[in-house]
């Protein structure tokens, strides 16, 4: 029977990124990965599909935001949801202590057209969550597709703006104010603003 | 020297599509797709770079909408330039003539994890395409993502109605009302429309 391994997932995710940083995401292998990382191939397949799926590993990020979703008070807006949702991420995801992979996993996906399709493939699924907890809060489709945009949106560029080496702000700080830059594109949106300013 | 085959891109896609249909997308090698279009492999190969990518030749929405979104006059809100852009998917690309085609290749992508994973890929472009051509209109930047996202998801769920065998409308028209209840979402999301309705 297979040996339980202490944060395996991490650990191999960790690994994963020093070797595609030294010598470059064609040139690794999954037994290159395992090795490294003190694991056999095979405890490396129990937790991922293929190498593409390393730094994709956990799907760390629906639940917490799910979770985080449906615990919002009825009464709360679309968006006042989204932002209990992104709270929850600063507090169990993007800790400060995460930073420093962060920016490296973030350098390592751009750099690589395989790992850009499946970060694009995976950002789709988060829109499809978000989608679907604000439906379960009885949000109608569109109404609820919307929000999942706009929000889809607001995570990725705080995330970015967290990423960036040179911010120091905490995760739902900047969470917090990206929304609300959105709150107001989205007013000008609905005003309808036209055309350059 | 390669002799010219008229509209190859196209017969490549046409025959690609009959195959993995009768087939499997997985039993299916770029040599058969060449040999049923009556073309060669290396014809092929002049179009597309992979198997995977035969369905998604030729970006062919990004480019008229792009142009129609730029020739809107200056004065338009963000989404009567998507609008403009969504009129000439109609005029140039979902055509009626092609609905048959698009409800055969929705049916085979949604069949195969792989095929959904390149138009993930293809619909992230999209938005940056969009997002861009806002910008190049003046829009700030965080409007011209919001107005991107939000014409994105028009676009999709007004292919998806299109490409519904049961629907017999244009595509034009389909995109006008999809927009037009795109805009109800987001005005309820801008008050702040608050829990179940």
């Amino acid at each position: 029977m297979a040996r339980w391994e202490p944060n395996a997932s991490q650990r191999l995710a960790d690994a994963a990124l020093e070797l595609f940083a030294e010598r470059g995401y064609e040139n690794t292998t999954v037994l290159d990965i395992a090795k490294r990382a003190g694991l056999t191939k095979s405890t490396f397949f129990r937790h991922f599909q293929d190498k593409r799926g390393v730094l994709f590993g956990e799907d760390a990020l629906i639940e917490p935001l799910a979770a985080a979703i449906a615990a919002t008070p009825a009464g709360a807006t679309p968006l006042e949801a989204m932002a209990h949702g992104f709270d929850a991420l600063g507090r169990h995801v993007f800790t400060p202590d995460r930073r420093a992979f962060t920016v490296r996993r973030r350098e390592v996906i751009d750099a690589h057209p395989d790992l850009r399709e499946r970060e694009a493939l995976k950002s789709m699924s988060l829109t499809a969550a978000l989608t679907a907890a604000m439906e379960r809060r009885g949000a109608p489709a569109l109404l609820a597709a919307v929000s999942a945009q706009l929000g889809a949106l607001t995570l990725k560029t705080a995330y970015e703006r967290w990423s960036d080496p040179g911010n120091t702000d905490e995760f739902s700080d900047i969470a917090r104010q990206t929304l609300s830059e959105v709150q107001a594109a989205v007013s000008a949106v609905h005003r309808g603003t036209r055309g350059p300013r």
